[in-house]
């Protein structure tokens, strides 16, 4: 194990500067840390920072080492970095968590799928598709309903395809990719990890998400699940805990599962970073999981993920602050145990993440004032204004 | 009531840019709100913002105009501001929270004392002093313990004197001032209130204070408090609300009380902004000090600072960094319930507060690991160390 690196003013880079990286800075503030964002976006949310967040492509090479080389550590905010800068730096005694081939091996969704099979972790059966071609093939042979997944794009949902007919093909345009039957799944659950060393890790409470399938995007996420299979949560846990050690990784973990009809546990994907199904970690323990990054990247120990409370967040997309500026009974919906927060993203468009609330309750609260029921009246409350107001 | 005048990108103003500014951040960021800090420290903790913290002095009547003339909404960090530039600003309909009058009438002592006696709150018996002439009398007439604080200075024990003899009157130099007898208390307290209206009012857990004497600074302090004397959480919580009320303030109100040896509860002082004795709330709750200070001033709802744990708070002087940076044995003391907090001041002199841990446990752990015995432990170690290494 490292002996504590951690000082004040460590230079802390982060390949990204959206949400997920701002979510960071009450970390970072926190422990005095000299952080910089790498962002080719000139209004991304966290350019709040101003100089120190720094406009340029993290995809590119020189960008990325000449961003990193007066760095001690680098964290990502997103996957698709590059990676060889990364290990370049690396050389130069740049410390790089998660490590370089976790990015890489986690890109790829062929090297992800892969390295399940390798490590007997269970995931849905899946064939590696390089062309039209072999798609058309695939459909004729065994027509059914499948999804398939470009092997290096894919972020909220983009890259991704739902394969019904033949008809559908005709509108995939990136290979290589993935082709898997669609899982008829009971339920998809999350969980984040924090891994410091073997020795130090974390697994937050088992989360289950609530997809808007149109947009293949979460609708809402609630804590603890609600699921009638006997420890699926600590079965799950003890999974992404695992994968989280196969993968040696320094950092954040968050594994995506399905539950089957069958209450067998399948990962879906995982994320080396911070993830939208623990934002609620913010309000629902005392270390959220973006204190817990920090705290894994310069090697202090991880933070206390224990909690007594219910959680449930609802994400905002552009359309839902449309309906809040038109009709502030938006408004009527915060109370002590709601937790608005808003990303600062310029420009809104209507599918775009914008920010998030959460919820909190007692565990054993079930009336109307639990998470999971103000959770689905604010649903149903934007689900019936999205349409009376034009998004300008 | 007013309605809910918050919405993204709302202007807020701060007055000061030090370590409780930056404690603001988080919420800040977290509700998109468009901030500016004003303060006349190049180096201020809230510099890490680049230019949205402005140099100026917050004392000077143009300086605060102009830098509030075009903002919605303004509060303070330091009650030393100008008052008369904000009820000015406060005509343009630039809302002032907490109001300029409570702020001035925090700003003297001597009008604290007389807001005390005309509301019949409980508090030390005292003197309006306005020269050396008038003190001299007093040690003379009735020779006793004394403190004595000048009315309009006072941060960080600056600006109070303790008087025993004829001769320490001979190092005052500021009047007017208060005369009280030192109280000879039996633990001295602290409630933080944060009232948004008289429906919307929280009180967060009294803590205990244990102060260096020497210094006439915090050493630490634990929550739940550790006293004989019955209901005296509850009696001070409704001391501390009923203040706020009084006041009518908009914000957070901070009360420090004695506690004398037979559980009366006497009223110290009163500080409307964040408080030292408020930032285990960080941690402590799922709605920090800061956090509701922000959606107090911006009229949000008040959020939950319900607690199952107990907290210890050890701050952290320019002379603990000497010795953390020397002695690494430092870090030993952080585990999963430490929550380290280092503000970005610079310079580091021996004793400025440059930082504080918090530590978190069980509210029915008396052990080893309990905050309170973590709060002891880490003191002594650093009692031990600080004579090891020459300050530079």
């Amino acid at each position: 194990m490292d002996s504590i690196y951690f000082h004040p003013k460590i230079k802390l880079g982060i390949l990204g500067g959206g949400q997920l990286g701002r979510m960071m800075i009450p970390a970072i503030l926190q422990l005095d840390i000299d952080a910089f964002f790498l962002d080719p976006d000139p209004n991304a949310p966290c350019t709040i920072l101003g100089e120190k967040c720094i406009l340029g492509d993290y995809k590119d090479f020189d960008t990325v080492y000449k961003f990193g080389k007066n760095l001690d550590v680098i964290t990502i905010e997103i996957e698709q970095v590059n990676v060889d800068a990364l290990k370049e730096l690396r050389k130069k005694d740049v410390k790089i968590f998660p490590q370089p081939e976790v990015i890489e091996l986690i890109q790829s969704k062929i090297a992800q799928k892969q390295f399940y099979a390798d490590n007997n972790i269970p995931t849905a059966p899946y064939k590696v598709i390089n062309s039209f071609e072999e798609l058309k093939e695939c459909l004729t042979i065994s027509p059914c309903t499948y999804v398939y997944k470009s092997a290096f794009a894919g972020y909220d949902g983009k890259g991704v395809w739902k394969i019904n007919t033949l008809e559908d093909i005709e509108s995939v345009d990136i290979y290589p990719g993935i082709l898997e039957e669609k899982i008829d799944f009971y339920a998809e659950i999350s969980v984040i990890v924090c891994r410091r060393n073997s020795e130090d890790r974390v697994a937050y409470e088992t989360i289950q998400m609530v997809a808007d399938q149109d947009l293949n995007l979460l609708k809402y996420l609630i804590s603890p699940i609600e699921l009638p299979f006997d420890n699926i949560e600590n079965k799950a846990k003890k999974l992404a805990i695992d994968i989280s050690e196969k993968l040696d990784i320094v950092g954040l973990l968050a594994v995506e599962m399905f539950v089957t009809q069958q209450g067998e546990i399948l990962i879906n994907e995982v994320a080396p970073r911070p993830h939208n199904s623990g934002h609620h970690t913010i309000e629902h323990t005392i270390t959220s999981q973006f204190d817990n990054l920090i705290r894994a990247i310069v090697n202090l120990p991880l933070g206390n993920v224990d909690t007594q409370l219910s959680a449930s967040t609802v994400n905002l997309l552009g359309k839902h602050v449309n309906v809040i500026n038109h009709n502030p009974n938006f408004y009527e919906f915060l109370d002590s145990n709601s937790f608005l927060h808003l990303y600062g993203k310029d420009p809104i468009s209507p599918n775009r993440k914008v920010g998030h609330i959460t919820f909190i309750s007692a565990k054993d609260d079930v009336a109307n004032t639990s998470a999971k029921t103000k959770a689905e009246q604010i649903t149903d409350f934007f689900n019936l204004e999205f349409d009376k107001y034009e998004f300008k």
